[in-house]
């Protein structure tokens, strides 16, 4: 896994893979087709817009940056939530050590835009993918969770076909009812079985306290911490004391990210919501600035109430949406209306623009082409949004 | 309006818009990317797949027409289900007299891979937006719906400006509480703008009854269906009335669709889901197949759940969804996640395939790049889903 020879790899990544000129002709096209925005003022953009306030992304990057340095652990913020290069460049340019990803296609994307040590945050299945993830390791460091005997097996036979060697931790369940072992001893049994398999190598123990997202109650929220941590470093000093590996321990979301870059024994946290901000966790992460909103236009005004022209195709979890500088309570969300409360004399009129606050940000880039990229109210870029959908679109080449 | 001179159309779109050698781009791409996937088994696809079944789809459309046959009003199926310019073409040649978009880009799309009598069927307004859609005016037949003073002026000055005419249909709010004006004499009142507008053609009146899709209670759904389709006849005669031309009346949606059809004085019915289905709309259309499906890889199997590659990030309405063939409830959906509640010993284990129901087929369609359309088993094509997303993604030349 460690130190891929980059100028020796040749194979080929299945089709489905993009290639570096791939996510330059993406870059290209997106250029081409909203590179007219850039120098525009933010409010006279075609609508709906994805708005990356970039001087705030980069203050959230610089103070994530900081404070991790009175912190044991380093950080590998996820990219799922943002699904950019550039963005991700700046992280790692901060002091990142690498970079979290949800799907093989993100992963793909990133060490093909140059970015290396890549952890892909969940199991993957599928001979496709697993081939994929044994190419793509010839290429840079990669890793990535594993929960079951077969599939470690099958992703340690994928590698030993491409010759290369793939990272892997055990995902282990600290809570939140998803992914990963239930107990240390699973954990430690299918370690002992990864160190066995040629192709592979064991680097630890992964283990998301996702659930704790969902407890705004702060006090709460810490203790479901604390007993999710417990599990997984329980986990990764049982796997030690077996005589294995296990440098990295990962976990953290923004929900939880400072709680738990102090927990003993934590290595890395993968919080990626940071960057880019949301209402959902605003409210528990409030020391990070809202970077991402959705620009949109008035287009019906009924005496009781004001329509936009994006709805839940334009933002992510919509119901918890506000309009930025509006005081006005949400109403409904339909595919391309999103419906807020206002009176008859409230001043928005057909025609008029605003700015939305998404609900989560992860859900909102992924419908979008490009962010179009602010330095206070001129658009200075437009970034292409790769790879989005499930069907790693955006860069079909 | 009518009979736009397609062979002197030269005006130049806004740059955002598509134009023709871009859809073919589009198609070519999605071809190259994906295209590996014809002739293959619908098992043996990268997944999440978006799987469509061509014959279901096909017995969905002629069903439609078939039974609209004895009915008084004519189908302008609603295309923002499957944004498929292959799908519109079926509908058309099945006797739709035209499409419905919900977007501008989605009319501009249709127009430009062949297809004439576009109905957008929502209000729209932003400069480029206004601009598109005059221009678009010169090549097909094109109409849009208006609930403002300003904002139909607005329409008529850029048609001036494009040398074309956009046909309008005045929205009334039929009770679903979104666009639309409250009362017929307000329809009356703005009908006599248009009429006055150099630039605009009236053509009628429209106002979807989509709160009765929220009324799974058959006769509560039929009454309120009534009530509604009453408020916009009366607008529309009310019009007529008052010396002003009112050709068409448009409603209905696939929850209502045949009572709407059959409503005395509406002229066509913007029914779409019909055509895919999905679990939403089923338990109210049930005579019509489900086409659409994704196919989902097991990725983890804790010993009581199944957790598959398709999660609220690859399925609309994923609350709603099922997997078929399997009478799993479904536990929970996170981005990358679906969980599925199953016994230790239910016969799924990492690395099969299975297929969900999405609950809605819009918001599904909408994240994936393409379909594999499949007959039988096989896969027998790939086609584009264009344009996809709030800016109008899939397309980008």
């Amino acid at each position: 896994m460690r130190s891929p020879a980059r100028q020796q790899a040749k194979g080929t990544v299945p089709e489905l893979a993009p290639a570096a000129g791939a996510i330059q002709e993406t870059r290209d096209r997106v250029k081409r087709a909203y590179g007219s925005a850039i120098g525009r003022h933010r409010r006279d953009l075609v609508t709906p817009a994805l708005i990356l306030d970039l001087p705030a992304a980069r203050r959230n990057i610089a103070k994530m940056a900081e404070r991790l340095k009175t912190m044991p652990a380093k950080i590998r913020p996820h990219i799922k939530v943002h699904k950019s290069p550039e963005l991700a460049r700046l992280q790692v340019d901060a002091g990142a050590i690498g970079l979290s990803t949800a799907t093989i296609w993100e992963a793909i994307v990133m060490v093909r835009s140059g970015l290396d040590s890549i952890f892909i945050v969940n199991t993957l299945a599928g001979r496709e993918k697993l081939a994929a993830l044994a190419e793509i390791a010839r290429e840079a460091e990669v890793m990535v969770a594993v929960d079951d005997p077969q599939n470690t097996a099958d992703i340690a036979a994928a590698a030993r076909t491409a010759g290369s060697e793939v990272g892997v931790l055990i995902e282990v369940d600290t809570g939140m009812d998803r992914a990963g072992l239930d107990t240390p001893e699973q954990a430690v049994e299918l370690a002992r079985r990864v160190a066995g398999m040629e192709g592979l190598e064991l680097m630890g123990v992964t283990g998301y306290e996702g659930h704790c997202s969902l407890t705004p109650e702060r006090d709460l929220r810490a203790s479901r911490q604390r007993v999710a941590m417990s599990t997984l470093v329980d986990a990764a000093e049982r796997i030690r004391a077996a005589g294995l590996p296990c440098p990295i321990v990962s976990a953290g979301g923004t929900a939880t990210w400072d709680w738990t870059a102090t927990t003993h024994g934590v290595t890395e946290i993968q919080a990626g919501s940071y960057a880019l901000m949301d209402n959902f966790h605003f409210p528990m992460a409030g020391d990070f600035e809202k970077a991402l909103t959705v620009l949109a236009t008035v287009i019906s005004r009924p005496p009781d109430r004001v329509i936009v022209d994006a709805g839940n195709k334009s933002l992510g979890a919509p119901a918890l949406s506000t309009m930025r500088g509006h005081d006005l309570k949400a109403m409904r969300f339909d595919e391309e209306h999103g419906l807020f409360i206002a009176e008859p004399d409230y001043p928005l009129h057909v025609g008029d623009v605003v700015e939305l606050v998404p609900g989560y940000a992860p859900g909102t880039v992924n419908w979008y082409d490009a962010y179009h990229v602010v330095e206070g109210d001129r658009v200075v870029d437009v970034w292409p949004v790769i790879p989005r959908g499930p069907g790693h679109g955006g860069l079909i080449s």
